[in-house]
């Protein structure tokens, strides 16, 4: 077999056989096929696409490409979610312990943030004492006590996939609808969890900027999901909207812990109650509405933040700032940026916020920079609200002042002022399960 | 600038400036681009295509990247010829005497060849003595003197071109029109000559499959030619045939010699003097029609053999083979191939024809192997003919018996032998000059 008639066949639009897939992962993994050629054959995927066996196939040799993690030792249903990205997205740290509530359990390993999008790990580490780096039996021991973990990644998953990202991501070959599905469920099936919620970013600053598109995205994951028997379902949410109003580390976990007691925000709390409801019916507990239900319940109840104490406490962190947040170290210096004009808010582009937080040490502007986990932003103001000239959009928290001003000329590029009322527009776009989509717009 | 952005504009159908275009190039030659981003591009140029603009500038961008050959020192009109590969093409050593007894120059490098296609040099290597590594001044006295002079190619000719072909070769966009339009005409152009004809190659066997795709690459050179001020043209010529009927470097040679000696095989001879027809036009010689019958007086009066003689000497050769085309040096062995069954001769593959002549060490498997330049394959019966079962196809030529049988199984392969007799093709099958194409069939 030779890569260069593998590549011959896709740009012919002919569909690769399982030998041939499977011949193309290991090989490149191996370092026998060279970039240049799989460049070749990424490009032409973008232009012909693959048929859904073909993706299948990728998928499940990407997937077992390096480690594929057993949850067997977990007792019950495990239940995963991924999104596409997003900035301020704390959701895991609100979802995991809600689901866990009701005896679903979440063994989760995720990843650090780089450049504008921050990592669930990056955000746990501002917890005194956690340990995020476990060993499978600790891991699992959590998740069997607590009912739920999160633990940073470990082992070699899916190096196939690591290769094809690095390569696609300079040869403008990320876009692709089947290469985006293989690259995420791969590492979906990789993980082990017997149920994928997904969660597609769709908006300016997604990979898919358009509904139907974020929808094309989303279908294709569910049958690879399904196809692997996993139940597999997938939400469409606004990506152009920061969730919540706290950007950094620190800040990201205390607003979580505020919206598990039922005083976050209402965007944030909404999306969390809708995810979390998914992936519950996704466990079998019940029809959507009613676990959408047993969402808010757990939160109203308590029983939701009780079971991040568990975790937090069982990874050894320090509880108490979780029951009072106040006891989180702060950033020593604060700063409000005000509106440059009245009207009302249109839009805050939340790549732009990214940015900004990482610019006052909340993130990382490469793979070595050290973080600031006390530093980072809290939106004042949201779309929709008018605004007076002068008025505090923001607060930027830093332990350098110096860092101020450039964060203020990113956050107010984020903001977007106008004199008409912005187009209301649901958080959650569609829902995509097996056989079945759902638009809400 | 950066290369991303240039893939990410083609695969958009967008089309390059001139400024990206040459920043291209010139970073690709310096090793500033890797070959996984470049292999990308040309992937997205296959689907894609490029502006006329677009290959202007980039087919000029190329042929700088090296040496560009200034045949100012040659007096007259210097004119050129590509052919787009083919079996058994001896064309050059007939067509170059032809146009330069009117006193039109030919001041052509030419290349070696490998697998199943035989370069030029290789076989004027079989005349003794002959010089083909020549300084330029050496170059230009023998042109100015005998009127012509082919020669080995020599210094860095358009580097650009190497390293993307090689690139091409083996990610499977070789047969990009536009692509491969930029590749011929950048040699063409930086060989320095004030006219250009081009030998299309159309079949099975070719680049080009069909006679639209072969017509409209063609039209693509000949604008190229022409936008950078050379007089170019074309013609479309069948691939599907080996020309004459001699293969093999020696052996190749006499026949050119007896072509010009108006003792050609009839199929050689037309063409031949077609090519050299259009050369005598593009260096304005007068009309077409013309210009051809001044090709054909050229071989009545002996005075195209008399050229090719003067070169010959001129470049140190030993011209009394070609007086005599039985000093050529003899293989020790020959071998008659004969028909396996009665009937019509209906194709013969001119590509099997090469890789026979190879194995019988008239070519080079590899660019290091040892040429045997008495070796070859003479038809003795050609497509349209009838024969018996066990009548002769053809003779092989070598100085090692053992090699007979391979080679007689690769031939015997290449011959088509049916019941009826085949359509007729002409040899010639258009002709494009700058805004006029004609077809033949």
């Amino acid at each position: 077999m030779r890569m260069y008639d593998l590549i011959m066949k896709k740009r012919s639009g002919e569909a690769l056989t399982e030998e041939e897939i499977r011949y193309m992962i290991d090989e490149y993994v191996a370092g026998n096929i060279p970039d240049y050629q799989m460049s070749a054959f990424l490009m032409a995927v973008y232009f012909k696409g693959m048929t859904e066996e073909e993706i299948f196939i990728m998928t499940d040799a990407v997937a077992r490409s390096g480690d594929m993690v057993d949850l067997s030792g977990i007792e019950g249903i495990k239940v995963d979610k991924h999104s596409t990205g997003g900035v301020g997205d704390k959701t895991t740290l609100i979802i995991a312990p809600i689901v866990a509530s009701y005896g679903v359990k979440v063994a989760k390993m995720s990843g650090r943030g780089l450049g504008h999008t921050g990592g669930t790990i990056d955000k746990m580490e501002s917890i005194p004492g956690i340990k995020l780096s476990l060993s499978q039996e600790e891991f699992f021991a959590v998740v069997n006590k607590a009912g739920l973990s999160v633990i940073g990644q470990s082992g070699n998953l899916t190096p196939a996939d690591k290769k094809l990202y690095a390569l696609r991501d300079v040869t403008a070959t990320v876009d692709s609808i089947p290469l985006i599905a293989v690259s995420i469920m791969s590492k979906k099936l990789a993980a082990g969890s017997d149920c994928i919620l997904l969660d597609v970013k769709t908006g300016s600053g997604a990979f898919m900027k358009s509904l139907d598109d974020s929808i094309a995205l989303a279908e294709c994951m569910v049958k690879i999901g399904e196809s692997s028997g996993r139940r597999t379902a997938a939400l469409i949410t606004d990506m152009d909207i920061p969730l919540g109003n706290n950007i950094g580390n620190a800040l990201e976990v205390i607003e979580a812990v505020e919206t598990l007691k039922g005083q976050g925000p209402e965007d944030l709390t909404e999306i969390c109650i809708r995810l979390a409801g998914n992936m519950l019916y996704l466990a079998g507990k019940g029809e959507l509405p009613e676990c959408i239900q047993m969402a808010k319940d757990a939160i109203e109840s308590g029983k939701a933040l009780e079971k991040l104490i568990s975790m937090v406490e069982a990874q050894g962190g320090d509880a108490s700032v979780i029951k009072d947040t106040d006891k989180f170290e702060k950033a020593q210096w604060s700063y409000e940026v005000k509106a440059p004009q009245s009207g009302y808010i249109t839009r805050i582009n939340s790549e732009a916020c990214g940015i900004a937080s990482m610019l006052l040490g909340a993130g990382r502007e490469t793979k070595d920079s050290e973080i600031d986990y006390s530093a980072g932003i809290i939106l004042r103001n949201k779309v929709g609200k008018y605004v007076e000239k002068g008025e505090v959009l923001a607060t930027l928290y830093a332990n350098n002042q110096e860092l101020f001003k450039a964060a203020e000329d990113k956050l107010i590029e984020a903001f977007t002022i106008e004199d008409n009322t912005p187009k209301e527009r649901p958080l959650i776009l569609a829902r995509i399960e097996k056989d079945k989509i759902v638009k809400y717009v």
